[in-house]
């Protein structure tokens, strides 16, 4: 690459994307870890994207009309945090540069959303931010519907590696995209050619223009060291109706001796390499220093949006008392007030009523209540809407034609779906929920786990929780997946027992400020549990007492879900015998784990055995059964050892051992 | 659809197609349950390759160089169970056709490997068997490279739907198999047009002929239901030097009332539907009966190959004892003896000159020793060969030009490097494994739960196991995946402290016969801590005494892969207070799991404290720590409860409490 020609043909540009080069160079070498090879390599399509084209106002990084800048191939944090840094950011400081990778900071080695506002989702697990960014793009159509376009009116640009494109996720995320139709998504393809392991011709000769357009994208190559070419593609993707791609042709690690190499893609800390780079970009200045008129150069480019929000706070403070009220509860993510009453109000009806149903259509009832008085819902399913009853009447579909919908059918798409969910939680103002079966939760995996991560609380509707689900076999019957969740720092996982158990777990999945919540919901018909309404939410507690002992305690049995009325089956028995027995409804773990140990004591005292049921491992449940610190209980559990198998559910409970009498016979075998 | 048209036209074809047909009507209304349109959709395209083109012998199901059959759209089950049927296998039999879904039948919901020989993978989560297929595909190339096409030479024949085309893991496939020019996989799409949710538009419009296009593949259209053009179709295939995809314009269910729609999809069970459908396709025979013209016809199908069988039995015999005796043992799945002796030598070296080493670099030590003995592994990574330390210099690398390297660069492609590494160990012949980062199970959970539940040796190499990677930060920093491989039914996770443990991980991993192992290794460099040469493998009993308590004891310290040297300075520390401390490095807690009861007791026995020290959650760790029956031991564990963050290895692990010091107070805390 002829560096000199490049500095040359724009001067003024040059200096300016150089700007987040050297800092890119001097962070990295600091930290002596990290990726210089993507920043190098992508700064002029930042600079062009940033300076000309991106809507933000660096004083307020939270506006909410601010365009969204996704950076899917996290590893080159230092882009985004150079642009932030030059731009104005009042979070990402030069002092924060400096300690780029280190205990504390804000620069973290792949951007973390929550350390400061501009970093606007968590990547580095490859292919992320691109699904994320699919989800912002929903959500902007999904707010503008509802709000009109001089309230919401906002493009999601994205930077997206070979690594990438690589991976599945972004190919359920592009075919999502190009069949919604999203035109103000905009994705640039850092095409240069190298992945960590060399060059990527190694591992892939796939055409991803081609690839692109075969879904209804808009397509573009442009030289990705020449702004005005940039500029020119930029807009083009502006104008085109259809969500744009804009491969990038560039070199990794423009200009050092590690240049369109694998070794350029890691952490170039030589100093020799590190001058000599400099040098051949004209840069010089000391470490991270940048001259004065280039620094003040990004700050007015981190104005430039200031006119813009205030006109557009004054057309927010126009908008009706009703829509501007929704708009403001929406955006700090707060829930109605007359949340609580609907709850109420179903589960009386449930206490009064009591039928057995299984708990995902115990959820669409709940969903029922809930949709028509919470506008921020957005609901979906991975093609399983039948299934995940996940639907309700009221929401109607988001289509490319119809915006105002608010159920997508996201296909059979289980990662875009979790990632689309997380990058619309992100966005603010929405409150995404979708489904698929339990089991499917690893297809998600990745981007549940970012969820938790990136405390964001979207909630994964997961249905067919166990081998309740029958005939399909060990293939869709998940075993470990409760204890996967739970194993997942910042995760809510409910498995509620019927209705009631299910309507305050929506209520709290609601109301979740910074964590998901999963809710793991039957397939088959479970019977009502929660016999006697109770105004308070008792799921909030984790577990609760739901029957106690007749005659003198000797037994609590704890379980969760379908298996709580197999609990109290077995309590029966016990009683008729004489063994008095509790029985401990656990539908949340980890809300449990947050009590007081006052509470958790009454909950579960000493002096009993404890039986746990639940038809998932045992992994997870010695905490409760054995006693927090050990030496509490004699303890048992009913669960499975092993994959489960194609039959009709009754007979794999029977078979597995979840009956009234043969919980019965596991506790009096302690006794 | 014009059913009269269709049976006029190729009145032979159509009866034997129908009796695919008509068996599923019938296996679907026996079992109340199923899915019927995929088998009726494409029986005519099964009935085509089936009795033209698949090499195979009904009487020698097992026969290694037969055609592979993959139904990738594995809910359609009662078209591959109706072929075993009609073709004459001899486990899959009327009574088993009859006994669809239930318990205990050879005829599961979806496919399962393990049931019966031509059900050569388990499928149901949809884009699995596709990826296997690649997997399949790729053990032919190398098999034959080595053993030469007089012994290896057969097609992989792929049936995928919608959804798996949907699923990112296609994507992954599709572009792997083209960069490697499988000219021998052939993948029949079912364009059908419809999913679950209804038709395919609701969802996507992607060009799948352009899609796999743009990756290398031989795409062609044809009409689903005229046997002459999928003939000629398959004929064009089997020429081509590109993998091959077939979009077969078919209709679901046809036939029936809910041809082309949902509803067809699943089970279709209503009698008077039934009986309309029969009568449509002319079908005038009782549930489960199959004329004796058409089950004769079939089963000469059955009998097509046994001519060439019986010629490459000659030819195998004709084989230079070395290369017979290699492929037998192979295919047989059976390590060489020499592998013993092998990691005997390369464990006394170590124990002789232990060094600081990071357990990646000790399994790369390891497979340099083992690559050379065992011409069976097949290695790779996904795009992190470097990181994952997989590669050693004797394999070569595979690639479409040369299929003699034993190496595969996977491309940033987690969840198709584990997929197609499942069909390389269901194909027979060969030991892969393949390497990521931990986190990153995540990305390759749904096939790493197959490997799993399909009984397959797969080698997942797991490296950057913890918090100890440093500052690439929580994205990248496993904490509950150790546990998540813990949680997952018949998978061994071993954690290895040191060289002398990893390579008796990795003799155990290569032993396996029917389940997969996880390697967790670390990034940074550890201690030995095995100084002593002990011949036996003492990873093999999941846990053992590493170093005894000098006082008397008053605690146990559990600990696993890179805090066992933690613990180690803890105990060194406790017994300088006198504090006797015994130290039980835990590597494997399923092999453990599986020792007999006097063992565990003597490993772990009662009156002393316990603390566990591993840089991942607690979950999974209390059935040790608390004691298995509970009442046992007090206990503490030192572990994550949180994501981790960026900063460097030594900062966190002082941080998060990873030093002796740290643990010595815990035990103490409890004395």
């Amino acid at each position: 690459m002829d560096i000199a020609a490049l500095r040359s043909a724009h001067p003024d540009h040059w200096r300016r994307a150089a700007a987040i080069r050297a800092l890119t160079l001097d962070a990295v070498a600091a930290a002596n870890s990290g990726h210089s090879g993507m920043p190098m390599g992508m700064a002029d399509v930042a600079t062009v994207l940033a300076s000309r084209h991106m809507k933000f106002d660096a004083a307020a990084p939270d506006w909410p009309d601010r365009d969204r800048f996704i950076l899917s191939a996290g590893h080159g944090s230092m882009l985004l945090y150079a642009l932030l840094y030059l731009t104005g950011s009042a979070e990402i400081t030069l002092d924060e540069i400096r300690n780029f990778r280190q205990l504390g900071s804000k620069t973290a080695g792949h951007p973390e959303n929550f350390l400061a506002q501009g970093i606007e989702t968590t990547t580095g697990p490859l292919g992320q931010g691109f699904a994320n960014a699919v989800g912002f793009a929903i959500a902007e159509e999904s707010l503008r519907a509802r709000f009109g376009p001089k309230i919401v009116d906002h493009h999601t640009w994205v930077i997206a590696g070979d690594g990438c494109l690589m991976e599945g996720v972004s190919q359920e995320a592009l075919t999502l995209a190009g069949h919604l139709k999203l035109s103000k998504l905009v994705v640039f393809f850092d095409d240069n050619g190298i992945t960590i392991d060399g060059p990527v011709s190694l591992a892939d000769r796939t055409d991803q223009m081609a690839r692109f357009a075969a879904s209804g994208w808009h397509v573009q190559t442009v030289d990705g060291h020449d702004p005005e070419a940039i500029d020119a593609a930029i807009r083009a993707a502006k104008e085109s109706p259809l969500p744009s791609m804009i491969a990038c042709k560039t070199h990794i690690a423009l200009g050092s001796a590690a240049q369109d190499t694998a070794k350029g893609h890691g952490a170039l800390t030589d100093p020799q390499l590190v001058a000599d780079t400099k040098a051949a970009y004209g840069w010089e200045h000391g470490p991270f220093e940048v001259p004065a008129d280039v620094k003040d150069w990004w700050e007015q480019v981190g104005r430039r949006g200031a006119e813009a929000r205030a006109a557009w706070e004054s057309r927010l403070a126009a908008l009706g008392k009703g829509k501007r009220e929704e708009f403001d509860r929406r955006i700090a993510g707060e829930a109605p007030k007359k949340l609580g009453g609907a709850i109420r109000k179903l589960k009386k009806a449930a206490a009064e009523a009591p039928e057995k149903m299984a708990t995902r259509k115990a959820s669409e009832t709940v969903l029922a209540a809930v949709n028509p008085i919470l506008p921020e819902t957005f609901g979906g399913s991975a093609d399983l809407t039948g299934s995940n009853n996940t639907r309700t009447g009221d929401l109607g579909v988001f289509t490319a034609d119809d915006r105002s919908g608010r159920y997508l059918h996201y296909g059979i798409r289980e990662h875009a779906m979790a990632a689309a969910m997380n990058g619309m939680a992100l966005h603010g103002g929405m409150r995404p929920y979708g489904g698929t079966f339990m089991a499917f939760t690893d297809y998600a995996r990745p981007a549940i786990r970012l969820a938790a991560l990136m405390q964001q609380p979207v909630v994964f509707v997961m249905t067919h929780d166990s081998i309740g689900l029958g005939e399909d076999g060990p293939t869709h019957q998940p075993v470990e997946h409760l204890a996967i969740h739970r194993a997942t720092p910042n995760t809510l996982l409910f498995r509620p027992a019927d209705l009631i158990e299910t309507a305050e777990a929506w209520e709290l999945a609601l109301t979740q400020g910074d964590r998901p919540s999963v809710l793991a919901l039957t397939r088959q018909g479970v019977p009502a549990v929660r016999l006697k309404h109770s105004a308070q939410n008792l799921v909030a507690r984790g577990a609760y007492v739901l029957a106690e002992a007749e005659a003198k305690r000797q037994a609590i049995v704890i379980a969760s879900g379908s298996e709580v009325h197999v609990a109290l089956a077995a309590k029966e028995r016990l009683e008729a015998e004489g063994v008095g027995t509790r029985v401990v409804s656990m539908p949340c773990m980890e809300l449990f784990a947050e009590q007081d140990e006052s509470y958790r004591r009454r909950v579960l005292p000493g002096g009993a055995v404890r039986v746990g049921v639940e038809a998932g491992v045992r992994q997870g449940w010695d905490r409760w059964l054995l006693g927090e610190r050990g030496r509490e209980a004699k303890a048992d559990f009913v669960g499975m050892d092993r994959f489960g198998a194609s039959a009709p559910a009754e007979v794999l409970f029977e078979t597995f051992g979840f009956t009234g009498a043969a919980v019965a016979e596991r506790v009096k075998a302690l006794l």
